[in-house]
């Protein structure tokens, strides 16, 4: 708990002064105002999260794989085997996953967090190994998860996040890897904001009607039974688990102590962004959406959030995927700030000038 | 005429088999199928594109400026003075603009190509001076240009393409600088989809409300003048201009014949489109929508093009800029085309196996 209170007390708000100033520079630069749209919106709230502007450009970046196991699969929410998240696991590790050619192209470290995965997954590089628990317990019928293994969960994420900076990550991305874990995220939602779960609850990696029917009565028992409080962050994760959310939700922390930028990829980086704004609401000015998943929880999560995403492509696979591929927006509105002429430098007349 | 009728014969259909060697592809990859959402589509564009599957990754690519002015500034459609243009050219060649900060990020080369500004330009490195005329002749009163100097525009175009494509780029972005080019962007989008000019015109670069009502009435009032033929692009291009429209044109057809895909930035890059499209329908084969700008005649454009946008991020600068931000988005598809391992070989347990 020491690291979780220590951390917590590390979180500033993102400065208002340099948004201001990166405001004040787009407006500057030789471009019509407001020309370059929500990309505007993006390179000022760099700046906030740097401190100054002009923003240092978020790379390298690293993704932080965070992989567990679900319970709540024992109610029949998903098509896929549990088996699958450790196969994934070594697939991601083996260089064979989505995540791992993207992440190749854009030039991002990968590094795998074992949380909770269900199964005795080997030292292998790129693997942290940290486990919890081998999956989280049923959620319908109990807490999935004990306050302790909550703490646990989110102290690793913290560490993750300290690590990867301390090896020069100036940006971190959210990504995870957990058969039924959507079912944990509408949970987590519903129980964050207080959406209902026909609503929050999604087909996830594409399942029938007759499963999502399943997982959304699964959803709305685990929340009957569970009646959380969204002012109790760690109790809402401790009903619904999962040990990869309680993970990014420490990645969210711990970059946003480190004053780093925390992009987050769809879903389950969204859930775990609602518990750790709930632990300390400051963090979302470190948060940006990497892109808005076809899960339906996921709107409501960033409209809840206030946190607009850069791409909306009916992505839905996770890993960290969807967020990868904003990331060049990001960097390249970065560099804007630094290399863009002034009107003035250049010479071009400003009809504003 | 004679490079534009050459062109016209090499441009051949993107292969549909590829693209369906690419779908099957996607379909045995290590993910849920149709996962990576509107990346799936991008990724099978891209075997067809090539001919073959996996595709090669869209690398490096450049981006061609096409650089003119507009003899309808004259009716007041702007805030901006005309001398901007070749001001905003000496900007990018100097490095200071906004496309070329995301092209530096991306690694992508800039060209910039004076197909018709209105000021003498010195030689200089990264310049294409390829002038046809110093602007366009005012739409509202006659023809912008005349056939012999739209199909040289055309050919510059195709040149620049091929050129580009010869020094080992794999991907051309569409640029564009010219004050008041939104202006015969909007009259191309309505002769061409035959759009209504209250629909199709918009505030470009931030127009206040009477300049916007003067913009609109310019491209009724050109509509009525010309009476365009949609099956007659090169006329269509002669009534409303622009040189940068044309050449942009030219360097869809040059793409397209050499089999390397074009991404396509905002409202002029899509009115060019419509151009080539009328000359030669394939090449919608070869083109991507890098982003939608705020102009309404891009919404439209793209609709009828069936071109789907890969961003959506309220920009409206040009350039080349919101295409520049998509480029990785296609180079990450490409990438995973040939890196993501298969269930069988990965041993991961598939669902739908």
């Amino acid at each position: 708990m020491d690291l979780l209170v220590r951390t917590l007390a590390q979180i500033v708000p993102a400065s208002a002064a340099a948004t201001d100033a990166g405001r004040e520079r787009l407006d500057t630069m030789t471009k019509p105002r407001g020309a370059l749209g929500a990309v505007e919106g993006i390179a000022a709230r760099l700046c906030g999260i740097a401190g100054h502007c002009p923003p240092p450009v978020p790379a390298p970046a690293a993704v932080a794989v965070f992989a567990g196991d679900h319970g709540v699969h024992a109610r029949g929410v998903t098509p896929w085997p549990r088996e699958v998240t450790a196969q994934m696991v070594a697939n991601i590790l083996d260089g064979g996953a989505v995540v791992n050619a993207f992440a190749r192209q854009l030039e991002v470290t990968v590094r795998v967090v074992d949380v909770g995965v269900a199964a005795t997954l080997a030292p292998r590089p790129g693997l942290v190994s940290r486990k919890v628990a081998p999956g989280t317990a049923d959620m319908t019928v109990g807490p999935a998860l004990t306050r302790e293994q909550v703490v646990e969960a989110v102290e690793v994420g913290i560490e993750v996040a300290a690590d990867l900076v301390a090896e020069g990550h100036r940006c971190l991305v959210s990504g995870d890897m957990g058969i039924a874990n959507t079912t944990a995220a509408a949970a987590l939602v519903c129980g964050f904001t207080g959406a209902d779960p026909v609503s929050a609850t999604g087909r996830g990696t594409g399942v029938d009607d007759e499963t999502l029917d399943r997982k959304t009565a699964a959803v709305r028992r685990a929340l009957e039974l569970h009646g959380p409080d969204r002012t109790d962050a760690l109790g809402v994760l401790a009903a619904f688990g999962g040990l990869e959310h309680a993970g990014i939700a420490g990645l969210v922390l711990g970059g946003a102590a480190a004053g780093v930028p925390v992009l987050l990829d769809g879903v389950n980086g969204g859930a775990a962004a609602l518990a750790a704004a709930a632990l300390a609401p400051d963090v979302l000015g470190y948060c940006l959406a990497g892109h808005r998943s076809t899960e339906p929880g996921h709107g409501l999560t960033l409209a809840y959030l206030g946190l607009p995403p850069v791409l909306d492509l009916a992505m839905r696979l996770g890993e960290g995927t969807g967020a990868l591929l904003a990331l060049p927006t990001l960097q390249a509105a970065a560099r804007a700030m630094h290399d863009v002429a002034t009107f003035d430098a250049a010479g071009v007349t400003d009809k504003n000038g």
